[in-house]
C-alpha cells in the first residue's frame, strides 16, 4: 500500500462511467418497473453506493477511507440498448477516490446483470473507465477537474 | 431473493471473461514484474477469487454460495493492448453462479487499473459477460455448456 | 457455537416481525417515494435481505447459513402510525433461522430511521419476534408451522 | 448518500436505548452466568459494538465512520421483566453517529435472543429509539445534549 | 482455489493450538477479571469463533466453508507465564477445516493482545500449529485421529 | 473500546514480526515459485495488508483505523528452516496501530500455512510480537521509535 502519510488532505472529486448493454425489451421492463427481482435501479444504486464503501476491502492495495459523499445515477440513452452508470464520490483525505467510483460502477451494473438475468441472456459491461478526478485545498474553491476523455463514452 | 429452496442440488459451473485496455508500454511493465506496486497478476487474480467469495454481499438479490471451486486467469493478446481476464466457478449448489465469475472478472480488472493507475491514465473495463454456463446431475458426466457467444469479445 | 454436526439436514422455514413507529406525514411521504434520501422501501428491503445473509458474522454465536430464500416486506397499517415490517426465510440445514430473520427486520427498521431521520425525531423500533417457524424433511409436505403468538403484533 | 463534505468537523456524541423483554427465570440464568450458549452480556456487549462499527456496511446511505468510542451497557429493572440496553458512541466527524448507537443496540438485542432462545421463545425486541444527541466544536466544552423523550423508555 | 467440487462430502474435525505469553500479574488480572477493557476470555472467545467463521474472506485460498461446529478455549499452565489456546472445529465438507481453527487461534491471542496491552509491553504469540484432524464418511463412528505432534508445545 | 476522543491526533507508526517454521524443501519451492497453489508470498503479502484494513472488524474493542501505510515483507534466514514476516503500519490518528500489525504478521503466517500445508505438516508459527512504535506530532521530525526488544526472535 503506497505511504500517503505525509501527503497534504485536501478535498477529492472523481467520477466514472460504464455501462451495461441490454435488450430494448428489458430496458423497457426496467423503466416500467415490471422485473420480477424487484426495482432494478434502486438495487442498483444501493449496490454501487454499498461498494464503493468497500473497495479498501475489495481492491488489495487500496487505502481504506472513509466517504463523504457518493452518488450513482443512471441514464437510458435514446436507442434505448443500454444503460450508461454514473458514480461520484468526495473524501478530504490524502489520497484519491478514483478506485471507489470504478468499484460503484461494477456493482451498479452487475447489480443490473443480476436482477436481468432471468430474462437478458445477452448482456456486456462495457466502457468502465474514469470521467474526472479533482482536488482542491480545503477551504478553497475547486480546482477545474481534469477530464479525461473528450466523449464520455470512451470508445 | 429467489426462492431456489425446492430446486435440486446438481453440480453448476460458470465462466466469464472480460478485459482492461492498456497501453502497450503499460503491459510490457506487468509482464516484466516492474510495476511499482507489485506483482499486478498475482494481486489481481487474489482479488478476483476473493470478490467471487462475496459475491452474495456485493449483489443485493444473490444467494450466497460456499464455492467449491474459482479460477481466474490472464492472457495478453499479440496486440497488446489489453489483458483477457477469464473466470470461471464452480459448485454444487440450487443456483448458479454466474454472477460469482462476473464479479470476479470486475474485481481482478479493477485491481489491474489500481496497481497501474500511476503509470497509466487510459485504461477502460470492457466486455464483461458470460461465456458459458453449465449443470449437471450430481455423480454423472458433464453436460455440454451452453456457449453464450461466437466470439469471446462479444460484439 | 452449538455442535450441530449430527443433526439432520432438514428444510426449515422462519417469518419474524416487527415495526418501526412513524409520524403521519412521514409514512405519507414514503407511500408517495418524497423522502429525500430516495426509496426508503426498496433500501429497506435490500439492507434487511443483505444483513439476513451477514447474521452469522453480526451475532457471535450463530452458525453461517447460506440461505436460499430470503423476503422482507412492509404493510401500512390503517392507523397510518407505524409500518410493520415481516421477514422470512428457508433454507435446507441442520439448524433453525430464527436469527436471521429478526436481524433482517432490525436491519429494515433501522434503514427506515435512516432514511428519514432528517424529517422524523420520533421514531421508535418496536415489537421486534419471531413469528413462526417450521421444520420439516427433504422431499416432504410441510409440517404446519408453529405460531408463537396469537396476535401478530404481539403486545 | 448525503454529501457532508463541506460540514465542519465537530465533537458528535449520541446515546440510544431499547429493551428485550424475557422470562423472569431466564433473566435470573443471564445474572448468574448458567446460559449454556456462555455469557450472555459479554457477547452481547462485543456484537453491540461490532455492529456499530459495521453500521456504514449494514445501512445502506449511512457515511462509514470510523469511532472513537463506542459502549454498551445493560440494566436489569427491578421488575426483572426485560433488560436495557443503551449504547453510546463518539466520533469528531462531519456527520452524526445516531444510527451507529441504534444499531449497536439492535445487535445486542439479538444476541441475547439468540444466546436466550433455546430457553425462552416469548423474547421481544422494544422501544429502540435515540435518547439523546450532541456536537460541539472542537476543543470546546460539551454543549447540552438535546434530550429527545422526557421519559428513557419512550412509551 | 483448489477444486474440490468433485470429493465426497465428509464429516471433518480440526484441533489447533497456540499460546501467548503474559506476565504472571497479567494473568492474575485475567483470572480475576480486573481488565479495565473488560472480560479478556469471554472477548478472545467470540473473536476466535468469529474469525473461524471468516477464514475463506481472511486466507485468500480458502473455501467458504459454513462450519457447524466451533470452539475455543484456554488455559492457564501452572507456570503462569502464557495462556494455551484450543480451536477446534467440525462440519461436513469436502475439504478441511484447518485452516479455521489455526484462524481462530489468532484471532483469540491477538484478542488477549488488545485487551492487555495497556499493561502488559511483553505478549508474545507462540507455537500455533494444528494439532490434530480427521475425517468419517458421513452416518458412520469417528476414525482415529491424526496426532500431528507428541508435545502440544511444538518445539 | 476504550474513549480515544479527546486525544491529539499524532503520527503513529509501528512494526510488528513473527515467523513461520517450514521444512527447507518447501522454503525452496517458495523461493522458486514452484508451490502448486500459486505465488506463496505475493498471496501472504496481500492477506497481510487486507487483514491490517480489517483489524477493527476482528478485534471486538479495536477502534476502526483508515491506515494510510501498510508495508508486509518477508526474509530467509540463513537457516532455511523459517520465514520472518515484518509488517509495518501508519497513520495519523488519536490511537495506535499495534494491533494491525501483529494482525497483518498473523495472517500472512496464516496464508503461508494454508499455500503450503498440501506438502508440509510441520509449520509453526511463532514468536508473533510487536518490534516498535513510536508517534511525533503532525508536521515534524519523528521521535525515535520506542524498541521492545534487544533480538528479533523475542525468546
Amino acid at each position: 500500500m503506497v505511504d500517503v502519510s505525509s501527503k497534504p488532505i485536501v478535498l477529492r472529486e472523481a467520477v466514472a462511467q460504464g455501462e451495461i448493454t441490454l435488450q430494448r425489451e428489458t430496458i423497457e421492463r426496467i423503466q416500467k418497473d415490471q422485473v420480477a427481482k424487484g426495482n432494478v435501479l434502486a438495487a442498483a444504486r444501493i449496490a454501487g453506493i454499498q461498494a464503493a464503501k468497500k473497495t479498501g476491502e475489495l481492491i488489495p492495495l487500496c487505502h481504506p477511507l472513509p466517504l463523504t459523499h457518493c452518488e450513482v445515477n443512471f441514464e437510458f440513452p435514446p436507442s434505448l440498448d443500454r444503460i450508461v452508470i454514473t458514480a461520484s464520490a468526495k473524501i478530504a483525505a490524502q489520497t484519491g477516490i478514483e478506485m471507489e467510483t470504478l468499484t460503484a460502477v461494477c456493482a451498479a451494473a452487475l447489480t443490473i446483470y443480476d436482477m436481468c438475468k432471468a430474462v437478458d441472456k445477452t448482456m456486456t459491461i462495457q466502457g468502465v473507465r474514469l470521467v474526472s478526478k479533482s482536488k482542491q485545498p480545503l477551504g478553497t474553491a475547486p480546482d477545474r477537474p481534469t477530464r479525461r476523455r473528450a466523449s464520455p463514452r470512451g470508445r
